[in-house]
């Protein structure tokens, strides 16, 4: 996509009704990284009522449609592109007016979302940090599950904004950077259940059990989460393309999940093994595949999986 | 309790109805091991209308009553205790008749599920290894899931013994061996629930976020299995007396389970991990506690919290 | 070999003077375990002026030859063989004199030396554990480092036996199984430099860096010490047959060290670490490989080498 | 100290002779960062004959020198400091002559070192990494091991530096940074034997073994390299202060080595562990503790030493 601005306009904004009528304020919003979640993120927006103006990256011309908003949501791959388009030169922040309200949603460093924090403080603006959970079917459908953190006063700003995009949000804290550590930890526990499902699978399938079978008695009992059932199909049937969740980005959380982990002083030996796991994944062609693609690296090592792309 | 046997007879005997018409012939059994799970699995026998003997440990005298009956179901709390009950002298095999059935519900290691099988089969009897999922008040209730491995014989003659006991029974193999090594994957995975959530609530907590806000979080969305919610509370209270399942019984199953993983030869690091937690426990006078007491250490070793009992 | 004993006879049995003057009194030494070992032990009894009988696994007909001998040494592959050449019916210790003495220099769990010890001392007898440090090259010139554990006048009277085999006898405790584990603990060291040397040649060999020049900066610094020159060495160039010390016995020592870490609640992640890597290498058809063939699956994870004999 | 320039003149420099007389050449070099080892090495130039200007860290004043100079050789705690004092404005490569040599000693990461590479070439600087093994009463015995990487002309240049701090240099690439990791991965190497002597010294000392006994064992036969004898004592004594090396500068140096085997895409799961040891360590008050405290760590885990400076 050309990083050309589109407006988009919803189809009957004028009587367009907010499910939570005390929050049915209409929002110029502009709306920064158009990937896989961000797409339907932004039409939710629009079907809300707003007016959204979507940008894949912040480009010169636009800066006027960011400085006259009321709201810029972020939703971009990583940091570095956080860092670029917020904090750069004719950035979010060198653009956005006193009092306007940045929602950032994407899975960021604990220590660059404090870094926002600080740089909107500085700028009189509001900050919201307010990562979400869930694949892009999810995004699209609205059902985001969202952990938001920030001052009251942004928090009020940004329901309208949450409530569009999510099914519920919780706010965990009044700092942003505790709303990251929270995503953080959660993909942290993600990766886990694939890791531990993967072992188990490598020692049951190599006694000769039903892979498939044994995971509709675990998920069916005591493991009946859609986490369980998700990953544990995928591992079951090798199924790791397309990615829902790119192996890659799998990898650089639980990388930020070691660095706030190092910062506070926490060891964490599952998030260290699963470091590795992505790592010999990487080193085997795994660049473009699912990362629940760890969850074969047991059967590998118990040699009844074949593993490499290359 | 002594070693006496003891006929618990069902008031309405002569008129219960088992739930499922099809299996509702009346069974003369004989039930070894009344500890917390026992109990109930008995009582529960006896509502389904059976004719229930229970023993704590076959006692000599008992052997008649063995001998003359439909089926023996063993419920001990290892290895040690179901080899004495069973292949010992005076034991179960000694005593049962040809083509009579022994359902095996312990815990026990695959190596001894196999002696069990081949020994049965010398002696024509049938043996269905037949390990169970859940805590004392859902035995109580007859709410357990249950695996269950036998050939299509022996899973035929104990369905009425499974069906009064648990919910459901999933028959994962016609291998006895498979159902105990699925149960003890189970308990792996349960430890390791245990473990990624005490890795992360370390991690958020040293952070300064509430813990039960945090679970609260996580088991309205993404986690929302019982055992997410079960165990993450009894970590974020430290409560761990008095134990639902002692730590002593789960380092003995992440021990069988690397048995297992060894005799297949399957690395598995978490397992690895997990034995590690329990012997640190164990170590520091954890005998008594719930096994969900490792998921404290993590937060130990990032000195946030104490962990002595000794 | 077959399981006929031989006499052995040195040719200057009579004039043959022990290097330590105070123990030169000649013994009738029963030898039983002629691996790749025992067999230059064996021969170092007899330069030391020993009558030195000789078998592969005791046999009725060698039993009288036992009772009426001095000591017999024992140098087994496993705890199963000593356990039926010693423990067994018309084994060592059903055969030697009330006084005699057993020296076992087999590597044997901490559990069986403890059976040992029990054993002998009901009837009597003199037991010393001393498992010996070293390759067949160096057993063979007599050059073994011995670990030994035993009273006072087991280990007196074990002296000539021990002088003859080794360079040096470390006394580490009164009590057999000591030594025993200290032996166990030797090679979990030994196997921890060699997983060690195998990521960090694994880390510099992908970063471009010739691995022997690696090697010979290492092992004339601050690592030069033997082990680091020889499993460096075969690691850097993959030559792992015929192997030294094979992967099974590697396998088996870890699985002993981990049951005496276990029995004392003693968590030891490297250990567990080096259980999966032999379970790995095992499962990829490594059993006649050189133990040190571990070395070389960092590199394997790192994508850099391949790693299969399957 | 100061940020004042000390000029140092060697008392005799007039007649002073180099060890190797064909680089007997004189040279002015600017000595950066008088830490425990800057000492030392700055003195050992001094005795070679050099001119030797010291600074702890380049003041404004000094850039003079610099720029006059044949060399600069920086030895400094950390990237930040590196980062500082070399490429930051006034600093190393803002000053130094075209032709004119930077030696860096420091223990930095392989990315900064890549970048120092690149800044020097676009300033046609040499540069040569040469970071260097050996404790404080090394440094200053001249007595250093030396691993360089740099091209040959840059080499040459440093070798009158090298010869006169360390008692050998491996020249091991042509390019700087594979010096660096060698560094790096030594370390490692180093920080593994500490935790596998923690945990044999837990297992062997729980059993009651005398753990002095034990290491006199081990270092006189298998072990008897510096490295054992060195941190075996250590944690036997459980003397951790004054640090030789400080916990904190170990811990970078396994977050630099994580780093690298990151990029490279090498699993080290003894490196993981080892970041994991050290978190607890600095968690539990270890700030100021020499690095081998992490040795102590697994007799933590035991429950036979306590372990907290809080």
């Amino acid at each position: 996509m050309n990083d050309i601005a589109q407006m988009l306009e919803h189809p009957e904004a004028g009587t367009a009704r907010n499910h939570n009528s005390a929050n049915s304020k209409v929002m110029n919003i502009g709306f920064i990284g158009l990937g896989q979640m961000g797409g339907g993120m932004a039409a939710n927006l629009l079907k809300a009522g707003h007016r959204v103006t979507v940008f894949n990256r912040t480009p010169a011309k636009a800066n006027p449609l960011i400085a006259q908003g009321d709201a810029v949501v972020t939703m971009l791959a990583n940091d570095d592109a956080v860092e670029d388009v917020v904090l750069g030169r004719d950035g979010v922040i060198a653009n956005l007016a006193s009092g306007g309200l940045h929602v950032s949603s994407s899975t960021i460093s604990v220590t660059l979302s404090e870094r926002l924090t600080e740089a909107h403080a500085r700028k009189s603006q509001k900050f919201v940090a307010a990562p979400v959970f869930g694949r892009p079917d999810v995004a699209a459908a609205g059902r985001l599950f969202i952990v938001a953190g920030g001052d009251a006063a942004a928090i009020e700003a940004a329901a309208p904004v949450l409530e569009a995009i999510g099914q519920k949000t919780f706010v965990i804290s009044d700092t942003p950077k505790a709303a990251n550590l929270v995503k953080l930890s959660g993909n942290f526990l993600g990766a886990s259940v694939i890791e531990a499902l993967g072992e188990a699978m490598a020692l049951i399938g190599k006694a000769g059990i039903d892979e498939r079978q044994y995971l509709e008695f675990l998920t069916s009992t005591l493991f009946n989460a859609p986490i369980y059932k998700t990953y544990g199909s995928l591992i079951a049937d090798g199924r790791f393309t397309p990615p829902g969740f790119a192996a890659p980005l799998g990898q650089k959380d639980i990388r930020l999940v070691l660095a706030a982990a190092e910062d506070l002083r926490v060891p964490m030996p599952v998030a260290s093994l699963l470091r590795d796991r992505f790592l010999n994944l990487l080193a085997h062609g795994g660049d473009r595949l699912d990362w629940s693609a760890i969850g074969r690296l047991p059967a590998a090592d118990a040699g009844t999986a074949e593993f490499s792309t290359v």
